[in-house]
């Protein structure tokens, strides 16, 4: 018998029926004699209605008391599907982040996990008591209630998963686990069985949206294996036979990821821009005077090109920064530098970030002149290239995102038979 | 300046423009040097939609269960009325039950209140920081949340006043006071400046809804001096000159009451049904035997009338159940009882239980027979009486209900003039 830990979100406990739904999932776990802690979201639309309500009472609100009226959709849920779960003869318990506890620091809205403390949570599992836990919230220093951002609830149960040491952390979504790419712009994309941490930790990072990035690091840092399943499958259905799961994803360490591909997944982000500075003065002190009023007002820079332009004396600078910051980077960059440090300022969010992961690429060379030479063949230029040990990003033009996804998918065999 | 307690219900918190208008009477005693605590209830409708989600995920449900769902109405409530009164400069903090602590003991569903810790509120409060407190919930010994019953929102006020020994425990609700009697059924009901504590309790059990009945014992108890008044006054009109008081109702010490009214006021209730045991054996054990079953049923009996029937063998019993128990009381009795105990059995809910309150009464012979003379001269027929130190109530056939009741509140000269 297994200690698991099952967390379903917003979609999966929209209404009454859907909460029973979750319910006859965990029943199924519990009956087959597995520890069980649940870890649940709020429902579909409640936390946007409290949201609402706080910026509605003021503009500028105070995180903490935001925190306060927020985490009450979890906390909703969790009574409700300890009530469900009951009323199935299975013996369950709700669980505030106050009452485990799970210790966060101060931030409120955003705060970060500092220590879980699992002992009550482990003897009452033990005792074959269902613990249903509020995701999303834990409890600060000086015992107000926080809130972990949003996703926090994939972010609670993977913590919950290491502190309790299970053996399986089972995220239910609304897909049924984590395709080679993007399956709306790519028909043939396939559904992969195993990825590795730190592939996923690359495709959440950069664009895929089936799980928190934070809540990756978590799993990869203290190895939880995470399984990605569909909360719409019928609980009632045969799982996998032994050793085997059910149609989903699990995320576990590259160890157990027996036929490695070189590349396992293509993601893209839409939410970059790029910003170029023109004939920008080749003397020392330029690069960090931007970078440095960047940073200064809290503004990421991700990818940065320099080019030696044809006279010799000064350069062409790209670089793309958050699309949501565009704006703001280039108020910050006017004042000051234009006709003094550069010649001129351009920015456009007509781009996209398109990259290529695969731990298979550590020991395989080739992986960026193959990409590079497929996508000349289609005509498309690259603007800007980065890479790290696992993967390859690109920033093209964003009327070419479909087609050079789907390039690259056929080029690393990753399509569909 | 004065410590002050200000409770706000459902309706007075009802949307963000109501909870506004809360805040500003907050505002108001806070700007005036006082300390402050604030008791919110859910907004109106949350709680009851909250009950129905409960009630739609199980018939039977945890009555734990149930507690975490609905408190989180108030939780809502206490986190945007923190953040609207910071958004009017006003220092505000919100608290839950867990966070004071209020301690219940573990009678989830309605639990009694244990103790209250109110050494952190009192330093907080003293350091110019409204606490805004979640009302109806607390804490159980096993940490979990618990709610007080409805109307709950009232006890929690007055408990917190009487723990933080506040100067007055004011009540904003959606009548602005408590009235000689029911206006809607007697046009020339008066607002009442000041009741004594065993006088409201007296209205608040025999029928009149401004405030709970515990609410009412607890401030006896305590001596907490509660002010109820309407949250619909606009908040920033003047209130009354020194030592004097807005437009409300001040319960209060008799002490404190100089002009001492014979009768302060007529209650009714339609809440009760009448059950009557015809031809009732005249030998020991009977009575015992109907109220025995009763009692094991959890069923109340409140009024009992005994009437020695013409041949003497035989009485007639009539005593009164609560309506809503009346079928539940026939079934219970009807099993066994008639043909041996008794003739027959006979229960109606067409009747009204009308009460006369005053402690006046005390030191008045003569206000007993006054009633009877002035409803026979209307020729309503009274069905029993019971009576104590300061109220006399009798019952009456339901028809007569708003007939009653006008004609004792002139008769104990309460009319407007």
């Amino acid at each position: 018998m297994a200690r698991i830990v099952m967390k379903f979100g917003g979609t999966s406990v929209a209404d009454l029926d859907r909460i029973r739904n979750v319910a006859r999932h965990v029943k199924r776990e519990y009956d087959a004699g597995n520890d069980v802690a649940v870890v649940v979201s709020a429902m579909a639309g409640a936390t946007n209605q409290l949201v609402n309500w706080t910026k509605q009472a003021s503009a500028m609100h105070d995180a903490r008391e935001y925190d306060v009226v927020v985490s009450s959709g979890e906390q909703v849920t969790a009574g409700l599907l300890a009530i469900t779960l009951q009323s199935m003869d299975v013996h369950a318990r709700s669980w505030m982040g106050w009452q485990i506890p799970l210790r966060t620091d101060g931030s409120h809205g955003s705060a970060r996990i500092a220590d879980i403390d699992a002992r009550k949570l482990v003897e009452r599992m033990g005792e074959r008591q269902v613990a249903v836990i509020a995701g999303f919230q834990g409890v600060s220093p000086d015992n107000r209630i926080t809130t972990l951002g949003r996703g926090g609830s994939d972010t609670s149960a993977v913590a919950i998963a290491a502190a309790v040491k299970a053996d399986r952390c089972d995220i239910y979504t609304d897909v049924d686990g984590v395709y080679t790419t993007d399956p709306r712009i790519v028909p043939k994309a396939r559904r992969l069985d195993r990825i590795a941490f730190e592939e996923m930790l690359e495709m959440a990072s950069l664009g895929a949206k089936v799980l928190q990035v934070r809540s990756v690091e978590l799993a990869m840092i203290h190895g939880v294996r995470t399984f990605v399943r569909s909360s719409f499958d019928d609980p009632d259905a045969p799982q996998a036979g032994p050793g085997g799961l059910p149609p989903g994803t699990l995320i576990c360490d590259e160890d157990e990821i027996v036929e490695k591909q070189i590349v396992t997944g293509i993601a893209y982000s839409k939410d970059e821009a790029k910003i170029t500075l023109r004939r920008v003065a080749d003397k020392p002190g330029v690069a960090a005077n931007v970078f440095g009023r960047l940073a200064d007002a809290n503004i990421n820079v991700d990818m940065i090109v320099q080019n030696v332009s044809a006279d010799g004396d000064f350069t062409d600078m790209t670089f793309t920064v958050p699309a949501s910051e565009l704006d703001r980077a280039l108020a910050t960059l006017k004042d000051g530098g234009v006709g003094s440090d550069y010649a001129d300022i351009q920015g456009s969010a007509d781009i996209v970030k398109v990259s290529v992961i695969g731990i298979g690429m550590r020991s395989h060379a080739g992986v960026a002149a193959q990409m590079f030479k497929a996508l000349a063949g289609k005509g498309i230029n690259i603007q800007a290239i980065t890479t790290s040990e696992i993967k390859i990003s690109i920033l093209i033009d964003a009327a070419y995102t479909e087609l050079a996804v789907r390039t690259l998918h056929s080029l690393y065999g990753l399509d569909t038979q």
